[in-house]
């Protein structure tokens, strides 16, 4: 089977929804009520958005007539909802390109990763902008990103390091974990409690960490009985890391090691000439010193930064890192490009899931309207209509 | 205790919202996250509105992450969500007069019953309008309202009729149920069965009675069975109804008696010199020919009829009976006078209510702008803020 690309036939869809957050999520229901099909992509790997990376288990209290709700079980309630119009989900794609067809009316859509769609319309619903994991600010990390640095799970940041460095595995790895939130600690005590053979030393800006006090409390007394904190510490605090390797040697039977460090690293060094493999970083202590660390292995765990992608630069009008839309439907400055959520801006423009799931419902009538090229779409009501009740899968018999 | 009117000093209130439909109870839920507190008023004796009135139990499948709910559910779940806001709720009130205050920000309003309110700013979230019984197309049927003719349940009416008519329990009722939907045909039926001494017609503009098969079927039957339908008959066809009481005599030991007539009712008589109590009604059949029939009660099941009521002589810009806002806040043309729901219209409005749920939502800041004086209101997350959450009574401790 060859792998999906511009060359494989694209896929075709009524609508392509870019987005799978709760609007994109409803905007597939209030289209399919209109008799309309949609495919949905998104850059993470799962239905939910920001209900889902930011806070999945917290309480969301205003979402009509639903008192509390996680962001969980919204996400899982609007699947629900939408399964009768059969939605394709199309996960970690982050879009390329969105091209209008110039001999018919639709758009060429392309993800990063290659795959090709032809939409007769195309509604953004990427909330903010495509979530990414926040970037270290080390313009060359580019060098060393999926060969030694990697985002999210230590473990599979292991697996993955030891795929491409197949010899490592028999040494002690010097693993530098950039973060100071949940995901970091619990790496780094992953990794101190259940690896041997990792020298690991979280780094944070700030000295407070932004954890629960449990967590805290478990990370500062695995630091505590850490065997090679001072190690470790002497080890980052040499400027040239050279004396680094033979130290390796003698622990290699010993458990591994946890230090913290207070600082920012600000850039990352490999081996000459091509920069690869990654070495050393450099980091800058909170009175400004600068200093060198060896490392084999980092992993950046600073959470998710919304990125607006490719899209500010296509021509649908932008204010501030928004899109400028017409209430009325929701329809962008280009012809069959809408957009909704808080991607938008409009005079008044709340960033409510609520407000997202409006403004789908008044988008999939401009959508109707240029997809049926129509002047008019019948409105009409689920608790009466027999044609939406058909659509719904609810029909009486 | 002295009854409520505008004698009584008024009663105090942030913001008080006309209708207690869905639109009117989420912002009940909005202007309490902004610290506002509500009185609500309605025209029927309980909440809900439309949901209530015209499907307490059909589903509705657009409420997003509700894939589906009752009117009577939905209405159940937002009055749970507004309990920590505590409304105030004055039921079975129908706006008389909403007046500006000369000297100072804020509004009197007062209720065609007599209460009076002092609000700082006013939200009309009244629907279509306030739902009313629908009335029989003939003028003087007010000489006879709630003494010979009613609306809504038979059971209800005959025992106000016999309170206002205490020697009429012992003679056989001539009784004209109108309209041809299901609570006509239940009142017919329900007046057929579990009652003696009724002589029951049911007049429907159209041939073909509006109901499902079954209750067409059990009516169909029970005029089948009914034994006077053609004593019935003869009696409604006379053009005066001198003959009626005679029969009435020998008819009194006999069970009720059922028919149907197609035609509509045009005109109400009663005694001269003051029109009082009702004794006949005219009614034209399909071709146009002019009958009379004797009569005792009319009942008039003929649904509700959305009336705007004195709002169509308020200051705020109508448009085809509806108001036109501004959709930034949801303000009219009157300042501190903000509409909300099926009552308003603007470019690309649908009624949903879904949308009245997002116009309540962006309303609540243009009353906070207004009432508090401010030209910006915070916008916090009830996921996160925990001002939010103390309003709401969810903090944690």
């Amino acid at each position: 089977m060859p792998a999906p690309g511009p060359s494989c036939s694209p896929l075709q869809t009524d609508v392509l929804i870019v987005g799978a957050g709760p609007a994109g999520l409803f905007q597939v229901f209030e289209l399919g009520l209109l008799g309309l099909h949609a495919h949905v992509i998104d850059p993470l790997p799962f239905a939910g958005g920001q209900c889902i990376e930011l806070y999945p288990d917290k309480n969301i209290y205003d979402i009509p007539a639903l008192p509390a709700c996680t962001g969980e079980e919204l996400t899982e309630r609007l699947l629900t909802q939408i399964r009768p119009f059969e939605p394709v989900f199309h996960f970690n794609q982050l879009v390329q390109s969105i091209q209008a067809k110039e001999t018919e009316r639709g758009f060429v859509v392309e993800t990063q990763s290659g795959l090709r769609f032809e939409a007769q319309a195309v509604v953004l619903a990427n909330g903010v902008g495509a979530f990414l994991p926040r970037a270290l600010n080390a313009p060359e990390q580019a060098d060393f990103l999926g060969k030694e640095l990697f985002h999210g799970d230590l473990d599979a940041a292991l697996t993955q390091f030891h795929h491409k460095h197949p010899k490592s595995t028999s040494k002690v790895l010097k693993v530098w974990i950039v973060g100071g939130e949940e995901e970091a600690l619990r790496n780094a005590l992953q990794g101190f409690e259940a690896h041997t053979k990792l020298d690991i030393t979280l780094i944070h800006r700030r000295e407070h960490l932004e954890v629960d006090p449990k967590l805290r409390e478990a990370f500062e007394a695995a630091l505590a009985k850490s065997p090679s904190t001072q190690v470790s510490a002497q080890v980052s605090a040499q400027v040239s890391g050279q004396a680094g390797s033979q130290e390796t040697a003698h622990l290699t039977q010993q458990p591994s090691s946890l230090s913290f460090k207070h600082g920012q690293v600000v850039r990352l060094m490999g081996h000459a000439p091509d920069n690869s493999p990654l070495t050393s970083l450099q980091w800058v202590d909170a009175e400004g010193n600068m200093h060198e660390g060896e490392v084999d292995l980092v992993l950046v765990n600073l959470g998710l930064s919304p990125q607006l992608g490719p899209i500010a630069q296509w021509g649908a009008a932008m204010h501030k890192k928004q899109i400028t839309v017409n209430t009325e439907d929701f329809s962008t400055a280009v012809p069959g490009l809408f957009a909704i959520g808080d991607i938008v801006t409009y005079p008044g423009k709340k960033k409510l899931i609520l407000s997202g799931f409006h403004e789908a419902a008044l988008a999939s009538f401009g959508v109707a309207k240029w997809v049926f090229q129509k002047d008019r779409i019948p409105f009409e009501y689920t608790s009466a209509s027999s044609l939406l009740q058909e659509r719904l899968g609810v029909q009486k018999k």
